[in-house]
């Protein structure tokens, strides 16, 4: 989760004084509106060492009654709590009924700084992992509302910030040998944090990065972020009560907190982790570049595919991109000199009536290729956190599942053995009309445009968003999700190859 | 799970004619209703070598139209499968909407014959827990009725079996080397099972446990099994429907199914994994025999409770039973020569405000003792799954949640070197009733008996129920339920001491 983060996030002073004033009117409400509903909430600060937890758990009790919540700092363990099971200091500090207790480092030490200090060794972190989710499912099972908020600063900045502390005669003692030794050594750190967010990230407790780099941009989506999630609990508490006096209409009635939660909901997506928009969409290749690279590469991916063979690996390549985005050209390039034996495109259309009597997931566990083989898919198990997404032809309870569901099904084709890949064609608005455009005047390509592709481009706002979350949610270091800036055609398409032939070296190096 | 079965259970052949004719109709039913309503139905058959799973199958499958179900052998794996993820063969052959599919034999292979064999290696059983569990869960949350039956015999049996089978030329290929090295290697394979029990046991997808010794039994209590789990099915999936319709009111009607699961409901109880009824409560102590045997071991205890502390092993003691069961006696006994400031008996009463606004077992983390120290809990975090259940304190959900949540939680405490042991003081109801009578006769005992005990008395069967189902589900070899003999409180008492002092004196060699 954390290879897509824009860690340059800024919000200026005029945009953030101007912003948080409403803001802390509606935490306060809220905070009274899950006091009268019960609702215990847990908030968990988490994330790289001078990121700035402290801090922003100033800013963010300033909105709250202080009757109304507890802070407890995670530090070392006391004598009394290591002579205790680990989880029992934190299962002690659960808030009861309608308080909040905000955590400064949490149960997560066990898998990170307990982990990297190899206090927690390598053969206790799977029951590590399934204690702590059962921790949290258990919680959230009896109505608590678990927010997560993870912190996140790169090496050069975390470097800078002890330096700064050092400096001053009054903070030197808060840098510790640790902090240090974690930021020479940030990189294999970050890989745990990486497996811990993949491990954890569930849907009754999800993880929200903060990109931390700017305080003043922090601190408004950690704001935004925990008012979102408790209007949104308050709304469904609520709903399951008016169920249960069978439905009595507050018809009229305008809902402050829907007000809240639609309002919040909005501006959050402008918080979001936009990983598309990071795409450099100038790139580009010249007409002989390309044609010299594509030419290359394909004889590569030719040899390789008889090596892929031989050694028995499959490979699991997945396109989904924007209408017009030239997920076909790019296929087309990548099949070109592949002996048609040992591979197979599979097209994703809406599924059939059989198809419609599985899990969602059945057809292409059918479609999965066996070793030596390679499927490439023509949209994919992604249309689940998508189309379906968008266009309600799922619950929200089933989409917001489906992160895991599908980050099971690669984890098993992973370690089978799998190479797994998948391709985000990417392409600004721009280009895709003018692409649409162009295929409406020429009649040979008029079949490829329909009625719906303009109606989905409507929708632009709506995908962006579920594709920014599936990117975060979905790109993990064992199935890799690669952005392919595709304005300019032939950079796309070479970039595709070329990612392909560098994944399948890889793996054979790697066997 | 497998410990406490019972593979003397019979049935003879006048209650096996008289029985199975109604069985097999509204088994007929069921399907057709399953088909209707779109439910989609998984049984699973997994056990011992020849505990009769293809003898079984071909019974169940007597009373289904052949139009609605797959048989699936699942045997090694053929050089196609092979050549796929493991899970390809079992994702891709789920059964339709409205459909059955049967397997003999199923993605358990992995964690059972393949890691006996050492195809499945030890550092990927984790995952392929995870892999199972997710696979199930998918499935069930899609919809799918899930029917997990364990088919149990014991070594000697097994052997008879293969002996029988190879003697006869016609059935003598049945048996393998494979076979053969399980039998031979029995406990080792049993505690592979009973670890995968543990591990797969959810509520999403739960095993029962069918003794086969006795094949009219097991067919009775497979038919029972799969009718009652598919009436709850149609039961809740139509619930769902007429919710969303509104709560049509269909009063008056008398629904055939509710009727049916109803019915089964009570038969099953019959056929339950009765643990209780298998305590032999004539066992006995004289008087010498008790003051002989009780002041040797509280002298031992004395010194160990020294040793424990010096060692700082923790220990906790749960302790269950009927009313008037003697817990308050066997503990009394127990901590008579410990010293006072090692250990502590929690009483457990009716939560109190601050407990009811918390996680149930948030009280009780909160009494975990610290290392070195002796908790003895008088009435436990068991009364989730006896007086809650029974009493409807919480809903059917959560009660059949808490066997998983009280299993992790006893796991961690396991995890963090403590010794974990749960006692169920057992009498029978005369026996019950001779110490009510007695306690209201005597003035000193009076306060110990009110009319709530009489009350929960008339409740015996349904506690001798959930208490049946509470053992199975949560004795687990780190944390074991111990059946205490109670009719005589000498042979009680002694037995509760010596299992203490056996297992810390376990537990300090192991260290």
């Amino acid at each position: 989760m954390l290879e897509k983060v824009d860690l340059s996030k800024k919000l200026s002073k005029e945009e953030y004084k101007q912003k948080m004033p409403q803001l802390e009117a509606r935490l306060g409400r809220l905070q009274r509106e899950c006091k009268a509903l019960e609702i215990p909430v847990m908030i968990v600060f988490e994330g790289f060492g001078a990121a700035g937890k402290g801090l922003q758990i100033g800013r963010l009790i300033q909105s709250m009654d202080p009757r109304g919540f507890e802070v407890y700092p995670i530090k070392n363990e006391t004598e009394e709590e290591r002579m205790h099971p680990f989880m029992w200091r934190f299962w002690t500090k659960t808030p009861a009924r309608g308080r909040i207790a905000i955590y400064d480092g949490s149960w997560y030490r066990r898998v990170l700084i307990d982990r990297f200090e190899k206090r927690t060794k390598e053969n206790e972190m799977p029951m590590a992992f399934h204690s702590i989710n059962s921790f949290e499912q258990q919680l959230s099972e009896d109505g608590s509302l678990i927010i997560k908020l993870f912190l996140d600063i790169d090496k050069k900045e975390q470097k800078k910030r002890f330096d700064k502390l050092e400096k001053n005669k009054e903070t030197a003692w808060r840098v510790s040998q640790g902090d240090r030794e974690r930021n020479a050594r940030y990189e294999e750190y970050a890989d745990m944090m990486e497996e811990m967010l993949f491990a954890t990230d569930t849907d009754y407790a999800p993880w929200t990065i903060i990109e931390a780099t700017d305080k003043r941009f922090a601190e408004l989506k950690i704001y935004t972020t925990v008012i979102k999630a408790m209007a949104d609990q308050v709304e469904k508490v609520r709903g399951l009560a008016l169920e249960a006096e069978e439905k009595k209409t507050i018809a009229g009635e305008t809902d402050v907190v829907a007000e809240i939660a639609r309002q919040t909901g909005n501006e959050m997506k402008d918080l979001q982790v936009s990983i598309l928009s990071k795409a450099d969409l100038t790139l580009s290749c010249t007409r002989e570049e390309y044609k010299e690279k594509l030419d290359r590469l394909q004889k590569k991916i030719e040899k390789l595919h008889g090596e892929l063979y031989r050694r028995r690996i499959p490979v699991v390549l997945g396109f989904e991109g924007w209408d017009a985005g030239g997920k076909g050209g790019a296929i087309k390039r990548l099949t070109a000199k592949m002996d048609p034996r040992g591979y197979r495109v599979n097209p994703t259309a809406s599924p059939n009536d059989i198809e419609k009597a599985h899990h969602y997931l059945w057809r292409f566990w059918r479609a999965i290729p066996k070793d030596g083989h390679i499927a490439i898919f023509d949209r994919t198990w992604y249309g689940r956190v998508m189309v379906e997404r968008i266009e309600g032809f799922c619950t929200e309870e089933e989409w917001k599942r489906a992160y895991r569901e599908i980050n099971d099904m690669e984890k098993d084709l992973y370690d089978a053995g799998a190479v797994v890949i998948k391709f985000w064609m990417h392409i600004d608005r721009d280009e895709q009309e003018r692409r649409f455009k162009e295929r409406q005047e020429n009649p040979e390509k008029q079949w490829k445009i329909t009625d719906e592709d303009w109606r989905n481009r409507e929708k632009w706002d709506l995908y962006e968003e579920a594709v920014n979350e599936m990117l975060m949610r979905t790109s993990t270091d064992y199935a890799p999700w690669v952005v392919v800036e595709g304005n300019d055609k032939y950079y796309a398409r070479i970039k595709v190859l070329k990612t392909v032939v560098d994944a399948i070296e890889k793996r054979i190096k790697e066997k």
